[in-house]
């Protein structure tokens, strides 16, 4: 039995390849990496039926994976996150199903928890033992928690605005905190500099060549849990991007197994914040790079990325599938974040609340049409994000009879 | 198809019986009522190989739960949390096996989903259209949310002392949220002078027939992800009860339906707090019910009860499993939630990580031998409770270079 069909790494700008035996981060050329597998094999040995049988867990994709070694895997129970028709928000919008993809639901409360299941059980079969990265908040605290069960010290640096909960969290698993007054860039320099001094290893997003691949199970849920008819539009909170970057690649893997049909891509919507859009305006401008952001500032925190190392591959997934970029003020995400909450009885993070809103502008442009399925990532949960909601409590005395009778 | 097989509600205490049509709290005797089912007509139509396709949620046992019309199910896709086994800590204990069932997996981070996902589906087929309850926290945010969905308005009475985040939750659902200086038995008694003024229906604890259901899922899944052989031992953190006494009626019904042995039970444990431990100090004493607790405290605030309506039940389930009542301080269980993060990588809530207190103490006395299989119940996420974490980050601005090096 092979647990994993990974075959190697290779690059995407100039083609280069390299082992996935060896401690790796960029191509020499500087692009990313990314994995790619024997597809034949897993297409002669692995069913969608024998697929249905698996844990629930985004492990049932191992062949997939590039864990080798099954020992190696650290995991929680991530991923088979549930897929949520909203139906009072299809109402709303006027499209005929909406549905949430809900990543809060998941070990640490957000979708970076795929990220860091994946990269750091492949970090342990790479027999790594310091990692260190900068992070907005919800990456530090799945990559140290993840870490501290594989044994892994971790090295985290963190801009001061990151939401509070993921210091905790960083804190607990053991791992080296440092907080830095500035952004996602600032921090990722200061990483940079010191993975050379300490000879720990870098896995920021991108330069681990692994994490895209545990993100990329959200396109193979997706496509699963819709019985493998993949659905219109997708809209995905886009920050560093890596996620866009692996639904996309999920999908010409699926593709290329026979799973789906063959170049019928979701178009795929990159959400950004109105104050920090860099993909949106490359987007709008054609281009197939981004432009440092500067003074980016948003409520959705996880989005607050200046420049995104893949920017490249996020425009790529957009142009390739027909998609579009939209940028959404803070006002707007929040209003929608306490629509969600009062219409669907979900509390999600401003970030996904952004891709609803997204949604609700795309439908109004007609670019969504009504009778299209349209998925929406909610990449962590609301009670990460305290802040955005305003408490108005009564407060009442023990002897109190509430009375709201007319 | 028949969707449930609920027959009727009935009354541990004297026997009377009750319809499930109908708007009901409490027997007329003050006993908390319990659901019954046709388990023979279940025998003939469900099979263990059925509910193996079925999807990962809770709602995979409907026949056994109280909700007739599908339709009237309101689901985020709560259950099926992962049972996950903690190596280090089986290690660290001198026991062959310790598993954490974590109930941090599902919508609003905390085990409370059960309850209020089959409550509210259950509230909404009886037509109520607005309840009130007294909460310690995560049972009002839970509730709160679920009817929101379900087009029901919530009123949620609150101590001061409630983790903040949960007050956050209840606003955000578009609930009335009231806070009282008190513990929750002082929130309890707001809520039943308030509901006969205003016409609500009272969910408290075990004052609502159905939480008790939604809870006693825990057991099923137990029971399902251990291939129905049962653990020697489990472990669950009691405030109101309603967990262990769920747990506790799921075995008895599988023993009814035949799918696990007969009458081999898991010796069920119920961890307090030290300064909160009614039900420890009656089990200590051989008595079937506990007395009032006063000037209750710790920081494990959801077990924070000071006298429970169903503690009779939890005391009986504890003598008739050959179970016991554990009491575990403070500054304990908080020493174990940080063990617990850094070796296993799970930053738990400190009500769970007070069963894993427990497990070490039941190991010393030998209670618990050495080849047995335990489950903790993780009753919540770690990040619902920031303050048990200090923060001991280092600030470094943007030249910096991080050197550890020696």
């Amino acid at each position: 039995m092979t647990y994993s069909y990974v075959t190697e790494l290779y690059c995407p700008k100039c083609g280069s390849t390299y082992s996935t035996d060896e401690q790796i981060n960029l191509c020499t050329c500087g692009s990313p990496l990314l994995v790619s597998y024997d597809y034949d094999s897993i297409k002669a040995s692995l069913t969608k039926e024998e697929l249905a049988k698996r844990e629930p867990t985004l492990w049932r994709y191992h062949e997939l994976l590039p864990v080798k070694n099954p020992e190696n895997v650290i995991s929680f129970g991530e991923g088979m996150t549930p897929l949520i028709e909203m139906k009072s928000l299809s109402e709303e919008y006027g499209i005929s199903r909406v549905y949430m993809k809900d990543e809060g639901l998941i070990p640490t409360g957000s979708f970076k928890a795929r990220g860091s299941a994946v990269g750091v059980s492949k970090a342990k079969e790479l027999h790594i033992k310091e990692i260190a990265m900068p992070t907005n908040g919800n990456a530090g605290a799945a990559w140290s928690l993840y870490a501290a069960k594989a044994g892994i010290k971790s090295h985290i640096v963190m801009p001061l605005d990151a939401p509070l909960i993921t210091r905790k969290e960083v804190e607990i698993s053991g791992a080296n905190l440092y907080l830095v007054d500035g952004v996602i860039s600032d921090a990722g320099k200061i990483v940079a500099r010191s993975v050379k001094e300490n000879g720990w290893f870098d896995v920021s997003t991108l330069k681990e060549p692994y994490r895209i691949e545990g993100k990329k199970t959200m396109g193979f849920e997706i496509a699963e849990q819709f019985q493998w008819e993949l659905p219109d539009v997708i809209v995905y909170p886009t920050g560093g991007g890596v996620g866009l970057i692996g639904i996309y690649k999920a999908f010409k893997e699926l593709m290329d197994l026979g799973w789906v049909k063959k170049d019928k891509f979701p178009r795929l919507v990159a959400t950004q914040a109105a104050d920090c859009a860099p993909i949106v305006k490359a987007f709008e401008e054609g281009k197939t790079e981004s432009e440092f952001w500067h003074h980016s500032k948003t409520a959705a925190f996880g989005i607050n990325v200046p420049k995104a190392l893949g920017d490249f591959l996020v425009l790529d997934a957009i142009y390739k599938t027909n998609g579009c970029a939209v940028a959404i003020d803070d006002e707007t995400l929040l209003a929608e974040q306490k629509l969600i909450a009062q219409k669907e009885g979900a509390f999600i993070c401003p970030e996904g609340a952004a891709t609803f809103a997204t949604v609700r502008i795309l439908r109004e442009k007609n670019w969504i049409k009504a009778n299209e399925t349209v998925v929406c990532l909610n990449t962590g949960m609301g009670i990460k994000y305290p802040e955005t909601v305003e408490v108005n409590a009564t407060f009442v005395d023990k002897e109190t009879t509430i009375s709201l009778a007319k």
